[in-house]
């Protein structure tokens, strides 16, 4: 039992943090450790400190957790440092998203083909990107040791940024890769059963092996389409209520049509914008809510974000148990494994965030892919020579690394023209002035001076 | 003098043709050598035929001409394979491009950011790559030991190719990189006394290097924009007749200011859409011809070149001298003297399209680029550690290799999503339909059949 020091970054992102704490609380070798929970937001900080405490004492576990708003104390001599803060809060992005609309961007200027999350923050992202650098570069410096947990989006650029740019040990997590279990469970077979590989780049990974015992089970898969979508897809119609229910949805089925591998978790949130034009279109796609991307869905998502911080306030103020609120057992996320697996040198097999260095054929070397590694106390050890058909690396991937290289270029060394050149290989633009217009407006929203100055 | 065997194929192309026998008559050291002209236009053969044998009576010279519809009898055992042949004819092209421009794609659904050159044919261009890979496909089989001159466009994509998945050893030219003569000339300076280093994919280079009397003579560029460009512009506007003058258009001067270095001879008919909309911008950035890829502009050349043929036709039946028509000695083309640095080992630098396996900093090894490089008897010998701006590698280079490579998986894979995809990274898309229907009417065009099975 090692007893480590944990500093989060932005822990007051509590959807995240009280999932962490729930899994800590189940991950005995690792008691006696200093979790550090760091936010500018001292009321969720209080909030969080509040619920460890109270869900410890009900549920058992030895962690001190220790609130601070010094982001330093927090990283300073940390084992493991975890990056889910979010630059400005939600509402930040959406004026930026309201701007964009004005001028003929629906969804905003952020949102492009294969990366169409509304909060996956890259072109406008420059504060995100910073505040994700600051914490890398504290990392580097304070706690070089350490390893970096990079969950605060967007993991596939800020990952490959990271990476190139600073000496942190960072990996990037995310959990889109569950959808194989979505897919497995739709199909009428137990997930814990399915053998499964999923590859690419975060939030545009493809299923390379789904087998049941020990067989390739993709016509399982073919069979459903055949047999089962219509008559799923009319019941999902009239029931959908979680704009997230999209793994099965016609949208991903058109995807594997099209591209030739099925589309795993948020990977099925993306294509071009032929999913994407309008509400009307993406309902089509995605269902009655249009999905978690359309004005209806992404504005589910962020009330359903409160509503859980309320209910947790409730439960505290009211003494109710924690446990209900929560699965037994781990919560089946990557992070506290894989703590335990680098602390521990206890090898387990996990899917990251990694740079490439020959993991997936034909993709340059230093670009982050997310695939599924070993890791033990020395760290990740890649797979090699990982293969994807040629349609999605050169339709898919390809586009994807495009804009991830032109937003890390904007954010290293500024300049209006990437702004302009984002938004000519994009068919909302009608003219040059339309976007040089709205990237004006978003530039000059009080609280962007800096922005605006680094993208002159 | 080595007695070799040339094996020109496409060898109508008379435009180059012409050239090239003019260059090799004024090389003594190649003296001897047979030059088999094949093209399938007989009518053509016996006009270059007339013109070879008149010519080198006329200047002197030591060639046997021999002409021949037999692509093989070129090909076997030639020491030297020139590819300028282009599958079709113009017409060929210019009806698809009429057929997407019906659809709303303006100039055809083949124009791209950083390639509006209206014959560098690459998602529409399946019938001229197959006719390069089965070029270079015999001359792997029947010339093993030749070098393969690619002249034929798209020089890009088509050496990437044809590098990638044969054992030929191909060589791609061009001379665009000449345009740094116009610059220094402009601009006051003695061309000859300018050394210049313009690098990246063919038609997409940058002046990297511009010193004049072993000063760096960038700032002599903004002296002139600053103080002459505005006069020159007024008298360009009523005076330019050759839609190719634009080296030192507002174009080019704009793309310098956007993206940090001067672009150098077909790099400034690129550009995004915000060059290339519509002919009233064309002109605004290109002149009253719109530059070479406007409707007008593009008129003017193919009538220039069938011009070019005429006169030929005309000087042979009045039996007039041929030798006013050419320059005097070299015309400072790269092929032949570059074939006498082959065959005699003697090292020179030329400008060639090759893999660039390290030659530029940041691009993959599998991508050919427009470097100089030392040629002898051994082959190219690549620079290492070339260096370009961030901007131009991630707003340019990227975009372009993007399209490349596109552009390649539909050749070598097919189905219809690339050429539907190709379209939903362009501004001149509004819906999907929009893009699947220019493209189903441009593959039913009678003699398409093979392309649209491809594209199924
Ligand atoms: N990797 C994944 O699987 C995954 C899943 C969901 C969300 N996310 C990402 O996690 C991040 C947080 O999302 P959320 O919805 O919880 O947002 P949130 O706004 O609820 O939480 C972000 C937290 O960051 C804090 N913060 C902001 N600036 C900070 C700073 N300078 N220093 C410290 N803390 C700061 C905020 O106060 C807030 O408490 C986002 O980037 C989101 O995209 C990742
Ligand atoms: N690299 C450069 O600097 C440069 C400059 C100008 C033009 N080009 C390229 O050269 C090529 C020819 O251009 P052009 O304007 O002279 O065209 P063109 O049509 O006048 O000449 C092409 C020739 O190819 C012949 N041809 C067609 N199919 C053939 C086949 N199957 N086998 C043998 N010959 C065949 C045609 O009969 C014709 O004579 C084009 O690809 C053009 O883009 C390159």
């Amino acid at each position: 039992m090692a007893r480590i020091k944990i500093g989060v970054i932005g822990a007051g992102s509590v959807a995240w943090s009280s999932k962490l704490i729930h899994d800590l609380l189940h991950m005995p070798t690792l008691y006696g450790s200093k979790v550090y929970l760091m936010d500018i937001n001292e009321e969720r900080l209080r909030l969080l400190k509040g619920f460890a405490e109270r869900y410890m004492s009900e549920i058992g576990g030895n962690y001190e957790f220790i609130t601070t708003t010094d982001r330093l104390e927090a990283i300073r001599d940390a084992d493991i440092v975890i990056n889910t803060a979010m630059y400005g809060g939600h509402q930040y992005y959406e004026e930026m998203r309201r701007i964009s609309e004005k001028h003929g961007y629906y969804r905003g200027v952020n949102s492009t083909e294969w990366n169409m999350v509304s909060d996956y923050h890259t072109i406008w992202g420059y504060y995100q990107w910073k505040l994700a650098m600051d914490i890398a570069g504290e990392t580097e410096e304070y706690a070089p040791n350490a390893w970096l947990i990079q969950l605060a989006n967007p993991v596939f650029e800020l990952t490959t940024l990271i990476a190139r740019e600073t000496k942190a040990r960072v990996i990037g997590l995310c959990h889109g890769h569950m959808g194989y279990r979505e897919i497995a469970h739709t199909i009428g077979l137990d997930p814990d059963k399915v053998d499964f590989e999923a590859i690419g780049f975060n939030h545009v990974i493809w299923l390379t092996r789904f087998r049941y015992n020990g067989e390739d089970a993709y016509p399982l898969i073919d069979k459903w389409i055949e047999e089962k979508a219509e008559e799923y897809w009319q019941e999902w119609r009239k029931t959908q209520v979680n704009p997230f229910d999209i793994q099965m949805s016609p949208a991903a089925v058109d995807m594997y049509r099209r591209y030739g591998l099925f589309p795993v978790g948020d990977t099925v949130r993306g294509g071009t914008w032929m999913y994407h034009w309008n509400l009307e279109t993406k309902k089509q796609w995605f269902g009655p809510t249009g999905g978690p991307d359309s004005e209806i869905g992404w504005e589910i998502y962020l009330t359903h974000g409160e509503a859980w911080l309320e209910e947790l306030e409730e439960a505290l103020k009211n003494n109710s148990p924690l446990a209900p609120m929560f699965p037994k057992g781990l919560t089946g996320e990557t992070i506290v494994p894989l703590i335990n697996s680098l602390i521990h040198d206890e090898p387990g097999t996990y899917q990251v965030n990694v740079l490439n260095m020959g993991a997936i054929e034909g993709l340059p070397d230093n670009i982050a892919v997310e695939i599924p590694a070993t890791v033990d106390g020395k760290g990740v050890k890649r797979p090699q020579g990982l293969r994807l058909p040629g349609r999605i690396m050169k339709l898919v991937l390809w586009p994807r690394m495009l804009r991830a290289e032109m937003a890390i270029e904007g954010f290293l060394e500024g300049g209006f023209q990437v702004l302009v050149d984002w938004l000519m290989l994009d068919p909302r633009t009608k003219s040059e002035k339309q976007a040089e217009q709205a990237w004006q407006e978003i530039l000059s929203i009080p609280g962007n001076e800096e922005m605006k100055k680094h993208y002159r």
